[in-house]
């Protein structure tokens, strides 16, 4: 059998909780699949400050270099937010591991499951039958990581300066993966860039123009940034797949988040060129419910699932994640903060989701 | 009496049909405050190319010098949306108009009227009462304006570069626009930065804290902009002033307009220092439409009842603009983007709402 070996970043809140419940179904596929996944743990955020010193260790990103993916949690809470910005844990570990692995391409989907359709701020007519969108984002570069950055000058005479840069070579393959991901699901693109006024968005829509070629199958669109955040609240429904630079991703893919209305249900990966890859669920860590064992560990399971379709070639097994997931869900099963008092609903702790889900597989 | 100079700039679209009901309110409070509005009309926008051969021709542009205020309808359109970026109606003529001017505050309100809740896509519960945002965004900085800014380099080997900076002076001046509005309003000021990544928005929180301390009776908070794109559609009641630098703010007034459903009904201003403004309505310059008579003109009434308010202090007849709208919408009054097939409500045109509402003056 195969054998995978995953870094375990479990993180702060309520990561360890969920995160023990996405190892009990990596215990299951194993069982069922022949195959073994070799776990590292590490420290990682508030955990990493607490017991380390750092947001991200030293070990931590030995043992994840050691690994073929990294699972992680969340991270964050009250005690280290007074920390500056630098140190924090989600700043302090999320964009030095993104950039040490070169983890260009964060996948993002918002899904609304039908079942789960009350969950959204958005009316009933605008989201019936639920919507699926995939925002794929840039995450190495642009203005989050370009040079020059920092505040010139002294007292009322200082500049701060940020600089939003990318190359073709950037551009290009993170085009493709929007173009390979829209071909295995909607078979469209919509681009999002402001190119009535950045530099930047004038070359990325000429790149991925060009790119867009060689996927006659699937259809291009543009949109400016700030339709798209208006067209998402109108019409979700509108989007496949949408592709976006580095700081639009991060605005455009929360607010998509925020209308399926079930943040603790949504996954995302951040891949690096060939097979390495980081999953973690999108939400936060929730320090407010954290050691209750009443957190939805969804998100981190789909998580897993990611990682087995886009770092281990596992398709079978993710798929029968996703399966078992919805399964769990069509039957009634709610964790608390999706649950509703309705009839045929069942509300559930951390721990009995998790077995749900399990049993499904 | 006294006199005022307005630059009266149509546009494209639905701009001239529109204006056309803002200039019979104009010629409303001439009769009864006294007071007159001389106004030249002058071509902007599509209008402009083809008459001028640019978006902002001179003549427009001495126009605006020799004028109190701009009155600004809307441009664009199919017809020039193959041009250059930086000819097209759009970008052509605001970005020029912004900086000539020294319009570095953006007023949008993002209103919902609690008799037009049915047309936002945000459920009942959610906006039930109605919710009330003015989004205060820096309008000549940042990574609109900011050098260097372009594509370097030739073929594959070009890069786009934008850069985003702020100084203090720059972010002094728009602080203390928000905190007065506030003080006129809920009182609240949520500055919405990305100090977690970028180092304008490091010296932005710090210097939008210290001016916070000039208005103690002004409760400041601070939200991630990823995080405020989310809030918006999860609770937007919990917003009264949104402070925000350039790009954050074009992005986010936009999905707060949305949200409300109605953006044919809000109004805009941009301010330079001392009195001088440019208003227009929110939406954009509906091609589909044009021509018909039919679009809602309630958005260019209420930007003159800014111009009014802003820069020529005459409080009690913007009071009175703002007024004779809503008691019209009370009575039932609808163009077609706002009607519904309910009892007491009555579909009508262009110029039967304007009448309307200057009967009620
Ligand atoms: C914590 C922060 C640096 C990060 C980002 O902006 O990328 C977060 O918002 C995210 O989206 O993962
Ligand atoms: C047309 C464009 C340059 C402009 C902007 O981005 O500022 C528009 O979107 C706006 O908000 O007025």
């Amino acid at each position: 059998g195969k054998a995978f070996k995953v870094a375990v970043l479990p993180g702060d809140g309520i990561g360890p909780e969920v995160m023990a419940e996405a190892l009990k179904v990596l215990d299951a596929v194993e069982k069922r699949y022949d195959v073994t996944f070799e776990r590292t743990h590490a420290n990682v955020g508030g955990a990493g400050i607490d017991l380390e010193g750092k947001a991200l260790p030293e070990t931590t990103v030995n043992i994840c270099k050691a690994s073929d993916a990294i699972l992680f949690g969340s991270v964050g809470g009250p005690k280290w937010e007074t920390l500056p910005p630098d140190e924090q844990p989600e700043r302090g570990a999320l964009l030095p591991l993104r950039k040490i692995f070169g983890l260009y391409a964060n996948l993002r989907p918002a899904i609304i499951f039908p079942s789960l359709t009350a969950a959204s701020s958005l009316k009933e007519e605008v989201i019936a039958g639920g919507f699926d969108i995939l925002v794929i984002r840039e995450l190495t570069g642009g203005i989050y990581f370009s040079q020059p950055k920092g505040i010139e000058g002294a007292g009322r005479e200082r500049v701060g300066v940020d600089t939003m840069r990318y190359s073709v070579p950037e551009i290009e393959r993170i085009a493709h993966v929007a173009f390979q991901a829209a071909r295995k699901r909607g078979k469209k693109v919509c681009s999002i860039d402001k190119a009535n006024v950045l530099s930047t968005s004038v070359l990325w829509r000429e790149i991925v123009i060009g790119i867009g070629k060689e996927y006659p199958d699937v259809e291009l669109s543009h949109m400016y940034v700030d339709n798209a955040a208006m067209q998402l609240v109108k019409w979700p429904k509108q989007f496949d797949v949408m592709l976006c630079e580095n700081m639009f991703g991060d605005i455009l893919s929360d607010e998509a988040a925020m209308l399926t209305g079930s943040l603790g249900m949504l996954p995302s990966a951040s891949l690096a060129e060939g097979t390495f890859g980081m999953y973690e669920p999108s939400g936060g860590s929730a320090p407010d419910i954290a050691g209750q064992g009443i957190a939805n560990p969804i998100a981190q399971i789909l998580s897993a699932g990611m990682m087995l379709r886009y770092s281990f070639g596992m398709i079978e097994a993710a798929d029968a994640i996703d399966n078992a997931v919805a399964k769990v869900l069509d039957q009634g099963y709610r964790t608390r903060d999706i649950y509703q008092d309705k009839a045929g609903l069942k509300l559930v702790n951390t721990k009995e989701i998790g077995d749900a889900i399990i049993a499904y597989l």
